[in-house]
C-alpha cells in the first residue's frame, strides 16, 4: 500500500524537453508528463478514456495532446476536445490529471485527491537550484519495494561493509552511536564520528593531513525524501560546535518514488560547495555515489529476493534499527489513514492539472 | 472463454510439409498438425497419452506417428497401435484428434465437438486459389487477447492514425460514415471516403493523377475471420455505382485465431486483381501491410498492457464503437450458448481426424 | 511436498574452495555453503537473520562468517558473536544451519530434523574414490519438479527412443522384461538384453567383434538417488552367470536434489574400471553421458511445459510404469508421514552444523 495524498519526486525538470512525452508509473499508476506551449508541466494518466491506449504514443498539438489510437484530443485539464466522425462530446470524456510542479530542479507529482495538493507541502531542496552549490543529476531503479531501501537510508552504520570503497571509511564509523528523533513527518538522524579516517570518496578529491570529524545529519520524511547535511573538517578544529573551517560539505538529496509494490524509482544528486568551480570535483563525488548505490542496490535486490523466497522469515532487531522502526511505524499510520479516509468519502475523479 | 465449435484458421497449408511435425497452440490445446502418407492433414493434440511427452517430438513412420520418450505408436484416428514389451492395447490408450481440412491454401481447424464439424462451416476465400489474383502470405503473433485485435480491425477510422504512412491517407477518411449491419454470425462494415488522396500504399504501385472515392467493405464473422473488398477508383468515374473501371481491388483475407487468452495467432494476405504479372507489385504490397500491421501490434499491445494494470478501467464507448460493440456481443452469446450447452452434455473424447 | 528427513547430495566437495561461499537451494530453502579454517563443510540458511540479508555476499573471516550489509558476525554454529554498536547479543541472533557431510566426493546435506542426521544413512558410493575406478563430475539443472527425472530413471526402455546415438541401441533393448523389486527405501530394477549390440557410447570405447549380453541392475532410493551396476561382455561368455571377462564394466551414480518445486539439481557421474590409465576413455564415457543427459533433459522439460498446460491430464498408465508406480508410492508415503510426525511435534529451530 503507497501513501496518495503527498507530493513524489516525479523526475528531473530536465527529463521532460518542449516535445517530449515521458511514460512512467508512480504508485502502480502509469503517468505520462509532458509541456505545453509555455513549458508548464502537465501530467496525465497515460491511458486513453476511451479504449486504454497510452497517451504517450501519442502526438502534442499546441495546447492539446491527441490519442494516436483513435484520434481522440484532450485539452492541458484531461477534457476531450474532438472526436473524429462526432459533433457532440459528453463531458465524461476526459482523462484523469495530476497536480504536477516544477521546483529546484525536480518535478513533484500528487497522486491523491487534487484538492489537498497544496504546494507549500513540497521539501525544500534549495541546493539543486543555487549558485553555490554544484552538483550532477543521478537516477536508478530497484526491482524492490521501496521500504526496503528506505530501510537502508535510515542505518548509515552500513557504511563500512557496503561501501568500505566509496563511501565508507573504517568500522569505527558504524560504532559511533547516532541519534535519532522523531519528527511530525518522518525522521532525524545525527552522527557524529570522531577523529577517523575521511572516507574514500572524500580523499579523491580533498587533501586532509590528518583524522577528520564527520557528521550526517538528515532528516528522511514522508513519503520517501532524504536530506542530508554531511561533512567532515580536520580533527580539532571544533566542527561538532559548528565551526566549518577547512570542511567539506555535502546536501544529499534523494527521494524514493515507488513504481509499482516490487519497484522503485530513485532520484538523487550530492551537492557541494567547495572547489565549485573544478567541474571535475564535481564528476568525482557524483561518480562516487553512483558507485556506491550500485553498491547498494545489488544488496538491496539480494535481499528482497531473499525476503520473496521465504514469506514467514521474521526479522530479528537490532539496536541500530530505531530509526527505521519509527518510520515504518509512520508509514504505516499514514497510509491506515488514508484508507479510513478514502473508504468513507466518494470516489471522484482528479482532474486539476497543478496545484500552483 | 473462447469459442468452441467453429472453424479457426491453423495456418498455412505451405507451413506443414510431408514431413514437419508443427506444433501449435489453439484456445490454449498444444497441438501437432502433420500429413499421412497421401499428404492429408493430420492434427492430434501434441501430448502423448501415456506420460504427456508432446507428441511433435515424435517421428512419423508412413501413415503412423511415434512417440519417442516411450515408443508408443498411434494411428492418424488417434488410437495406440504398439506398445513396447506389452502385448495388450487397451482401447483408452489414444490420443486426441481434432478435424482438419486443407481449403484454398489455408489449414481450418475444429477444437470443439468434432460431430458437428461440417466443412460447409468453412469461410470462402477463393481468391487464395484463384489465378486472377495474387497474394503473399502472412503470420504475426500478439501478446495480446484477440477481442483488441478484432476491435481493431472492426473500426478502420484508426487508419489515419496509427497508419498515416501506409494503409491510412488524411483524417478525412476518419471522417467519413461508416455503415454497420449486424450479420447472423458477424458484422458488415461498409465505408465510402469520397474525392480523398489515395493512401501511401497505393500510391506506391498505381498512378492515380488526382483524387479517388475509395471504398472498404467487409465481413467480419465468427469466430475472428476478416474479409474484405476494398480499393479505390478515380473520382467521377461511378465507383459507388459500381463501376470500377480502372480501380486498384483488394481482397483482404485475415484471421485471427487465440493461441491463449493472451495470445492470438494472426494469418493474412491482401491479394490484388491488377498486375499481377508484376511480382514486384505484389511484394510492396504485402510489405507495406506487414509495415502496417506492426503499427498495429505496437499500438495493440501497448493497449493491452495498459488494460491488464487498471482492472477497473471502464471504456468510455464513442460513436465509431459500434461494430465492435456488436461484434463483442455476438461472441459472448456465442460463448455463453455453448458454455450452458457443454455443461448440459456428457463429457466425451473427440476421437475423429477429419470431418470431410 | 519433499522429503525433509533425508540425506541430499548438495554438491561435489571440490566445488567449495577454502574461501568459497557456494549459493544453493534445496527443497526451497536458500542455503550457503563453505568451509571453516579446518577445510569441514559448514551450511548455513542464505539468509541474515537480521534483516535477511544473503549471507553468501557475506566475508570469512576465520572459522567466521560476517554478513557485508550490517556487519554482524556468526560462528559455524550459527550463534551471532558481534552485533556494530551494541554489547549485548541476545540468544536468539542466530542463523539456521544444517547438518552437510563430505563423503566420497560428494557433499551431502540433511533439510530436516537435525538431531535425526546420521551419517550411517548416507547412501555408499565407494566407486567415487576408489583408485579402480576413474569418472568426471557432472552437474546439470532442470527447470521441472524431481519426479519427473525420477520417472524417467526407473524405466530405461526409454533408451532406444530417447538416445538412439548415444545409451540407447536397438529397440530390443525396450523389449527385454525389466525384473522390479520393491525395497524398503527405493526400487530395484534388473534388465538383461541378450545378444544385442553394444550401444553407441561403449562402441566408443571398446571393441567388441559381435553382440553382447548386456545389463542395467540399479537401486534407486530415497530421496532420489540412484545406483547402478551396468555393463556388457560378448555373448555366450556368462556374464549373466556371474563371469565378466573382457566386460565392459560402469557404476553409474546420480542424484537428484530438488531446488524447488519446479527446478532440481542433479548430480552424476558414470566410473567405469577398465582402459583407467586412459583419460581420453574416461572422457569419451563421460561426453556420452552429458549428451544423454541433455536428450533427456530436452524431452523431459518438453513434458513437463505439455503437463502444466492441462492439470486434469490423466497420465495412461502401461506396463512398463511399475516401477516408477512403486517410487512414487513410496515418495508420497515418506512426505504423508514426515508431515504427520511434524505437524504433531513441536516448532524449532536447526542449529546443528554436522552430524558427523
Amino acid at each position: 500500500m503507497f501513501i496518495k495524498n503527498c507530493w513524489y519526486v516525479a523526475g528531473w525538470a530536465s527529463e521532460v524537453g518542449a516535445d517530449d512525452f515521458i511514460a512512467r508509473t508512480f504508485i502502480g499508476v502509469p503517468v505520462v508528463m509532458w509541456r505545453d506551449s509555455g513549458g508548464r508541466p502537465v501530467a496525465f494518466e497515460d491511458r486513453c478514456c476511451h479504449r486504454g491506449a497510452p497517451l504517450s504514443m501519442g502526438r502534442r498539438e499546441g495546447d492539446f495532446l491527441r490519442c494516436m489510437y483513435h484520434g481522440l484530443k484532450f485539452d492541458r485539464d484531461g477534457a476531450c476536445v474532438e472526436i473524429p466522425a462526432q459533433d457532440r462530446i459528453p463531458d465524461s470524456v476526459r482523462v484523469n490529471t495530476f497536480p504536477i510542479v516544477e521546483r529546484h530542479k525536480w518535478l513533484w507529482i500528487w497522486m491523491g485527491e487534487a484538492d489537498k495538493a497544496d504546494p507549500a507541502l513540497i521539501p525544500d531542496t534549495p541546493w539543486l537550484s543555487s549558485p553555490d552549490w554544484r552538483h550532477l543529476e543521478g537516477y536508478t531503479h530497484y526491482d524492490t519495494n521501496y521500504l526496503l531501501i528506505a530501510d537502508n537510508l535510515l542505518d548509515l552504520a552500513h557504511l563500512p561493509y557496503v561501501h568500505p570503497n566509496t563511501l565508507g571509511g573504517p568500522a569505527a564509523y558504524a560504532e559511533s552511536p547516532a541519534q535519532i528523533e522523531a519528527l511530525d513527518n518522518g525522521v532525524r538522524v545525527t552522527r557524529w564520528a570522531m577523529n577517523i579516517d575521511a572516507p574514500p570518496f572524500v580523499q579523491k578529491v580533498k587533501h586532509y593531513d590528518g583524522k577528520v570529524d564527520r557528521w550526517n545529519k538528515y532528516d528522511f520524511v514522508l513519503p520517501g525524501v532524504f536530506l542530508m547535511d554531511s561533512g567532515m573538517a580536520p580533527t580539532g578544529t571544533g566542527a561538532a560546535e559548528g565551526k566549518r573551517d577547512n570542511a567539506a560539505e555535502f546536501r544529499g538529496c534523494q527521494a524514493l518514488t515507488p513504481e509499482t509494490e516490487n519497484s522503485t524509482h530513485y532520484f538523487f544528486c550530492h551537492p557541494h560547495n567547495f572547489a565549485i568551480d573544478q567541474p571535475e570535483v564535481t564528476a568525482s563525488i557524483h561518480q562516487s555515489v553512483v558507485v556506491a548505490f550500485e553498491e547498494d542496490r545489488r544488496m538491496i535486490t539480494a535481499q528482497s529476493r531473499s525476503l520473496d523466497l521465504r514469506p514467514d522469515f521474521n526479522m530479528i532487531p537490532i539496536r541500530a534499527d530505531r530509526a527505521l522502526g519509527l518510520f515504518r511505524s509512520l508509514v504505516k499510520k499514514t497510509v491506515d489513514g488514508e484508507t479510513v479516509a478514502i473508504s468513507a468519502a466518494p470516489r471522484k475523479n482528479i482532474a486539476m492539472t497543478e496545484a500552483l
